[in-house]
């Protein structure tokens, strides 16, 4: 199915006073290639595998095809992942009739905070938190993918 | 799971006579790196994703994690894979307690007939039928990731 998603970075950490969810996000990647990206996860206790396509020319929409697998399959397939693991947790936030997930990252992206809304349509209104900073969607060295190879710590 | 599997060349056609089924396979690759090569497969009605990691040095092991999918996921997911599509039939043919699987291949590897074994153990003795050729197990040339790629008929 084709998403449709807004990123944002965040000002504040004042978000995680408003979260109903956090999640610990552990990923690696089988192909890091912009055009076929392939991911495995680790969220909680669920395992899955992501295959995400190119993006649209504004950057808006992905196509994403998404199966849960085992935790068990995840450790495994984490091991013939390229080098360049994404750990962080992941908080959700009500917004009116969105919910943003706020990614605070660990390790090499340390710093790094990113929140993203999914909208139905490209036109699709919502309410921007007082915490919500600069509009980064479509920007490529943001995707977690790129994360992985070009960490936080090492830009500038 | 780890995968021992031997391969070879098939001399003639005579193995048609004894296959005790035949599926036409269509498959795509998310990435045809060989540590981490990403199928997705259309066999017959069913979908699978499959992901095999780094062949051991004898060639003979190999990782190997499968998830069956829907023939429209997979379908959906051939939409971006990369260019160079392996079209086949296997035939399965019985030989003492193994089953080999012999591929003909169509499009840009016609010619190609590569019959495969999957042994319990490295040590573990087969049947071979008087069709089988030359060994081939371990030789990167004949990986369907890598006949997607370099096919057969630009060879030599």
């Amino acid at each position: 199915m084709i998403e449709i998603e807004r990123k944002f970075l965040v000002k504040s950490t004042a978000f995680k006073a408003e979260a109903f969810k956090q999640t610990r996000i552990v990923q690696g990647f089988l192909n890091t290639d912009k055009a076929r990206t392939v991911r495995v996860r680790l969220k909680g206790e669920q395992g899955f595998i992501t295959v995400k396509g190119p993006s649209s020319s504004d950057g808006l929409e992905r196509f994403e095809w998404e199966k849960e697998i085992t935790a068990l399959e995840a450790e495994a397939l984490f091991k013939i992942c390229e080098e360049g693991v994404i750990d962080k947790t992941r908080y959700e936030v009500k917004a009116g009739k969105h919910t943003f997930e706020i990614d605070e990252f660990y390790g090499d992206n340390d710093g790094l905070i990113v929140a993203e809304v999914e909208l139905e349509t490209k036109e699709d209104q919502f309410i921007k938190p007082e915490w919500l900073g600069t509009e980064v969607t479509g920007e490529i060295k943001y995707y977690n993918s790129q994360l992985s190879k070009h960490p936080f710590k090492l830009w500038k």
